[in-house]
């Protein structure tokens, strides 16, 4: 069973976990939808493998813990991703807005893991603690990425547009 | 009226209208609430009025370009804002998670600010898109705030929890 001193970052594992949830349906529901922005599509696609690793890791994190498996909140965080990836689907800008929401996301996730990396030394979990790190510079790896690739994929959409060519996925 | 080569530069900036709109009711919300983190609460209070002149700005844009002041948007992204408030609201660790939140819609508006610049500078229009890295230089430093602030907000967060004091705002 998880001790007091540990109720906090279990949480916020959970909490993690759910938002890791919410990134595997976003991402899959991007990187499926696209056709003309292959680098982005690929680099998606990478990331969603890495998603899918952390959650694993987040998992192990709990049942270090002595945690449960987190279902039920990541259930309602499916549900909100999914709508979010049908409004994102609905924009005649669909990449363009993507490459900034999927950006905006990934900080979510590094401020996420940044608090989360503190609330495991606090409670003198230091493994737990490394464990986020790492999940963290997968993170940053990707939102420096998608930050880096951004004027690009705004140009090519724009030039698309200009050109009457099919622009929005 | 605005010209086709404007049309994309249009619809980016009364987006960014709705967004702003967005960020200033969010906030609001957030600033309003925080009781015993003064340093970001005026840091916050601080960037309300940022906004303010940023959504002054995206007008005197619009105004430029022959299009119309937004409202139907903007009234739909506050409703969105208030919800999300009221989300924040019902955590048990919200200001952990607000500075979390607010971080990543910083960087949304930075992602939005670099592409409007971009679709400013193909449209011929210079001084629209030295308008946008003004905002978006405004953007930064907020988010480089919240990133410099997080650990000690995270630690005093979980600080005042262990002591049992009222830690949520």
């Amino acid at each position: 069973m998880a001790t007091d001193r540990n109720a906090r970052l279990v949480e916020w594992l959970e909490d993690a976990f759910a938002m890791e949830q919410e990134a595997e349906t976003l991402l899959k529901a991007m990187g499926g939808r696209i056709e003309h922005y292959p680098d982005l599509k690929a680099r998606i696609e990478q990331h969603v493998v890495e998603t899918q690793g952390q959650m694993q890791e987040l998992e192990g994190c709990l049942e270090a813990l002595g945690g449960s498996k987190p279902t039920l909140k990541a259930a309602a965080g499916s549900v909100m991703a999914s709508m979010h990836a049908m409004g994102n689907a609905m924009m005649n800008d669909e990449v363009a807005k993507g490459v900034g929401i999927s950006y905006a996301f990934e900080q979510m996730e590094i401020a996420t893991y940044r608090a989360l990396a503190i609330a495991a030394r606090r409670a003198g979990q230091e493994s737990i603690a490394e464990r986020c790190l790492a999940i963290q510079a997968q993170e940053e790896a990707m939102a420096n990425w998608l930050y880096d690739a951004q004027p690009q994929i705004i140009t090519a959409f724009l030039d698309r547009e200009a050109a009457e060519m099919d622009a929005k996925r």
